[in-house]
């Protein structure tokens, strides 16, 4: 069957990236698999940039899914009542915020992660009564203004065409070196009256930096920014929404660090199946909003509350979670062994859970990997502000075979790359 | 059958807010009718506020949707290319722009109205090289901040936070009185250098306000903005997100003012079936993104490319179309009457197409209304900045009976605060 | 003696403006008179652009100011007290406050026009808690980015190199035309909570705009925007730095509006000497200001305390003014005369009281007058967007015979402009 | 004679500041002498903050000033070409710029600090392109809304009313310890395109922080600092405005770190006299200014040019220079001892040149220090953000004597206020 790209280069903006990347028509997807129009397979270790960290197209949600369609359950509902929704909150509420001593109202503000990163901001201006906000270095949290302006890529802040402002960028968790506390450096700034950075309303981070290069804040810095928040009277937001539900090995990816963010923006495999959903969790005794204060036509999905509430169900068995360590474990021990074993990429490993990968710092070669695991039929990011890090993002309950061969195609890539020697510093 | 709002109450946010007007939970929907948790059935005047064009759950589209998850098409596809969004594009061009002589590249910004205006607003600034924007009083586009510093609604701005810059607003059409000619007063300001107002990189416009009051551009003053932008090299954009997809009588708002937009941001009901999708139209020869310098994880929504290529279908039929402005010429003719036959609510006949509603300017009157036109069995919905106008928002195809029955419904209710005599000034 | 400009040209900015149009060096002046380096005497009917009302060195300021000198007064003092800022506080009060019914607080600003301007907007935006100011078309208010925020000259506004926030611009008093009500607009705009025009903490504007081509603010107008100011807690802001001290015919320019605005600015011929001089005249109740919350080095300039004081004396004998005033009245009836005589030229009579005009709309005719006017030993300036207005601000105390001498070169160079035919329509 | 200040507290702005902690009326002054209404006598080591380096009133200005005003010369002549100006630039390039093989255009953008900082970084942003601007933590620039900017006390910007833009603040040298270099940040910042950090047009920065705390940035750092700015294409702007005119011991304050900034601002002590005065100094290949894109009406302050031109001449004599730099031991010498003598105030020498004082964390101790010696007949200020270092400022060309006069009353002062005991930590 006909592969060709033309319509998409004749009828589609130039904006469009990954299509670039994995030149070929998809057109069915099941668990951790794709086939293009030729039929032929691809293992996905891409999980839609971790939009579908159950895989694609799980039988149970499916399921449900075929069957709210078929009963004709209500569709679009924007914030009208509805009782899928209702069972939706009903099952976070039971399911993930309980069981983890958590407390939190569900705000829904349009289903993408920019929507609820936005919210987020307004609310913690709004309550503090501050503008600035303090973002982090190589933080990516969505392209629409208001997120844009926390966000560190400077190729993407270009595209705003005008000056971003109401932001401040702080070093993220071992920006300089191991020596450097960026924690130390952030409360010097504000202990200093005249440092010209304010009080702000929040901080904005990601435990795990997904785009900016698989940065990890290590838990006691988190705990220690936590308290630096307490202690100041400043909004604590955590943009959970690639390294949430289940990326790192547990259903939020802060938990490990104890701490209780004020703010939690969530989106992307919210809804388990793949569907635009995102919501946003606030403090009780933040919930300041003015009814419809923030809006959204798409905040009452409900065929993504139904999908969402069945893919809760998996975090009822503790062996699943159990089991997403598992595989990030196998994940760890094979990077380790990739960079024993190919010294001459000087690679370093970056990321936890299911968000791990190798950089490398010579150019080209991270995105050379990715382009060989295509060929060998493996889809792969590279992530960082110059794409030095290839990433490994299979569905987070992907099988011990499927991993397996997956970790033998990129095995095969990185050894290509590396014997071509062109990449590699000699 | 339980129909209590605790669960919402408890665990959602405040700033939900069409719960309250509309205060029970509902469970089905089948074209122009809804169903609460008590089998209480609802005639829907509403159509999620302009996404349910075409009613709920499509059985033409609801047939392809099931055969499409039942056969696992990809669900989910970032920007990558897949058959469905291929075959979306492809139906677009040929049903859409090219009988209407247009020719646009076709953007996946995000699948929600405020992702399209913000990727507008983002190119129209580079490309251009000017910061500023032009939008108009009463203007709605969204609650990201980009989107939000273009929209005039004062409680929706208070939201961010922050100040918003970089928009200046101008008057609408019939801004002040017909007298005025609200274009002549933008280019005197263009015109004069000491006005302090800059040559913006666009202009950004509804040609019928939807949320704020149903204000209607003539098809002249249109004519002449498109004029004024072509002369000093400003972006015009249209923002279709509610007044497209033939909820004036044609697919796109501005057909009958014969402009070509440079740029038209479509979303709501663009999917068909409710479900969240946005397109953002370009000139070619304003096509000048970098790959990826805008994105959006929902950008590849599949279920959406397959029932908005079914809905598309509807199109080809130009009696489709036809039957649509008959339905519009029936809601003209009964607000007409009711504005003749009950003059103490000195009403105003607001909009175009099936898009109309009556404006009374004493404060409560038209919240009244909605609200027994609830009680009585219809949802309907209010706009303006002052909720003085109630809005007739049906099914664009909606059967003549169904419209009979909801126009009874709406002067019973009419009637009713009319003899009420609180809210008619004697 | 060499009248050479080449150290200016080697060694000063091009930024360089009025050297340009004056090309030749200055050396002593008295009264309305000054001399070049060749002796060469000129009338000087441009009065540092309105910083020397009481013309070149005055005798008695002069007196002062050497005994000051000789005295070893001090110079220098920031904000501490000293007698003679005591003595121009007292005489201050007595003499043009008290007499004029007005009740103020005396602020120091730094001693330029631009620091009265930044130092009322910080004051209205902080005591008032928005962040929004609106100035009017062809506003002139400095060159800091405050004061140009609110200041309506696109080529000044491009030199800033950042968008320029937080200001809206509201058309002036007869911007479009006789029937457009302004105030009306803006109020329509404050009551349209649609309008995208958030409630501002204040207005400001010059009640002849100076710079901005000479647009005058009628009385009732000025009284209509107070009423305006008032019901909504805006704060008036009075920009006097050019109309002000007299330029009008009365010592405010905004006296015989009889408004009371909240803020007024002043500086230029305050300290009648042109010495560097300015100050913010606030409402009791608005004096909100923290202890050196603003600052500035050169807030405390006694010699310029000196001669405003002594200047001040001559408001204290009513025939001063009534002297100016008779002087505008000369003006007027010269321009009405020049109007009527040369009617090729078109011209339409701008301004009030001593700081009057004549429009020519053809482009380069106004200029060509103030270059002709030089090379016949008459200093004029032109003001307007495009230079459409030359400018007649000879000291406002002028004597009848030099105003005579000025009136005859002024219409030399029209008669020669006109009869030249290249810059008249025919 | 009367002492009080009552006309003060009832006619002058609350903003007024020093003159609480200096509460009594000056009248005269010579020198390093002030003199109050009551014939007090006091020592100034204060000099107008930084605008009275030659002492107040030097007698050989003195007598040409009194003679220029004699003789009429032009006081006020915005920027016309005048004699005195011309004298002023030949003096300037002569006995300045060329003895220290400087090249730079002069541009004369009003008479206060802030206006030159304002200038230079419009024109930075104007010819880069550029709109961030990098500032430095406690550097101080001025008060008008760009100036403030990049200012860092959180009191003063907070009296904008608005969120301050376009700018960023990095850490100034030894900002967090000696092993953080603070270079090597900044650069790590701009190398990492995900930093979040954009290339800015400037940076700016004084070389001593006057009011920041008397912090002194090494020349090494300074110089690594134009490196980098070189290298980037980054405008280097120093603010000399207090540092400069010869107050740490050379004209330019980064003479001794051999660095040649792209932009210099001058003002305070460039006229000598204590008039308002200033100066921007441009690269030649930087002056894209059109002509009048900056402009203010004081720019032409012929008096100041008069003296500025007179204390120049100063400058001829090496040994001038050469009694400042003994001066600067003699406090240097005298600070260490009193640091030595007193181990319980555990004082920290800051500052060099005759812009030093003793840094003491303990709450109030420097206040007190300053309020004594204010007793005692001393006038001194404290800077910081917690007004932790009382500073020492008197004319940069005192005579010994008078050095030691007020050495013994600081000593006084702080050894009352060791002794209390309240104020040192046991």
């Amino acid at each position: 069957m006909n592969n060709s790209l033309k319509v998409f280069e004749e009828l589609e903006s130039n904006v469009r990236s990954y299509c670039r990347s994995f030149p070929t028509k998809f057109t069915k997807a099941k668990g951790h698999k794709l086939w293009d129009v030729n039929q032929k397979e691809y293992l996905d270790f891409f999980s839609g940039a971790g939009a579908l960290n159950y895989g694609h197209n799980d039988p149970n949600m499916k399921e449900k899914l075929i069957e709210y369609i078929t009963d004709d359950g209500i569709t679009h509902s924007l914030d009208m009542a509805s009782t899928t929704k209702e069972k939706f909150l009903t099952t976070f509420n039971e399911t993930i915020l309980k069981p983890r001593n958590l407390d939190y109202k569900v705000m829904f503000p349009g289903p993408t992660g920019t929507n609820t990163v936005e919210s987020a901001l307004k609310l913690a201006r709004k309550v503090t009564g501050r503008t600035e906000v303090v973002s982090f270095t190589n933080g990516f949290h969505g392209m629409t203004i208001g997120s844009l302006s926390v966000t560190g890529n400077a190729m993407k802040r270009k595209g705003a065409g005008i000056p971003l402002q109401n932001a401040v960028t702080m070093p993220f968790d071992n920006y300089m070196d191991h020596e450097f506390d960026t924690i130390d450096y952030l409360e010097h700034y504000l202990n200093d009256s005249g440092s010209g950075v304010e009080i702000p309303a929040a901080v904005i981070l990601e435990t795990v930096q997904g785009e900016g290069g698989l940065n990890t804040a290590r838990f006691e810095w988190l705990k220690k920014l936590e308290n630096l928040c307490e202690r100041w009277g400043i909004f604590l937001i955590i943009d959970d929404v690639q390294a949430g539900v289940g990326r790192t090995g547990t259903f939020f990816s802060f938990e490990p660090a104890q701490i209780k963010p004020d703010i939690v923006c969530m989106s992307k495999s919210l809804s388990g199946y793949g569907l635009p959903f995102a919501i946003t969790l606030i403090k009780p005794e933040h919930d300041k909003w003015l009814p419809g204060e923030h809006n959204g036509t798409f905040r009452g999905n409900n065929m993504a509350f139904v999908t969402a509430t069945e893919a809760l169900n998996y975090w009822k068995d503790p062996s699943f979670e159990k089991n997403v360590q598992e595989n990030a474990k196998k994940i760890t021990h094979f990077l380790n062994g990739m960079i024993s074993k190919y010294p001459d990429m000087k690679g370093l490993r970056k990321g936890r859970g299911i968000m791990q990968g190798i950089s490398v710092s010579k150019e080209g070669f991270s995105e050379k990997v990715a382009a060989l695991a295509f060929e060998k039929g493996l889809i792969m990011e590279t992530a960082g502000a110059n794409d030095e890090v290839f990433k490994l993002f299979p569905p987070i309950n992907i099988d011990e075979k499927a991993l397996e061969e997956g970790f033998e195609i990129i095995e095969a890539a990185v050894q290509e790359v590396v014997e071509e020697k062109e990449l590699v510093t000699s």
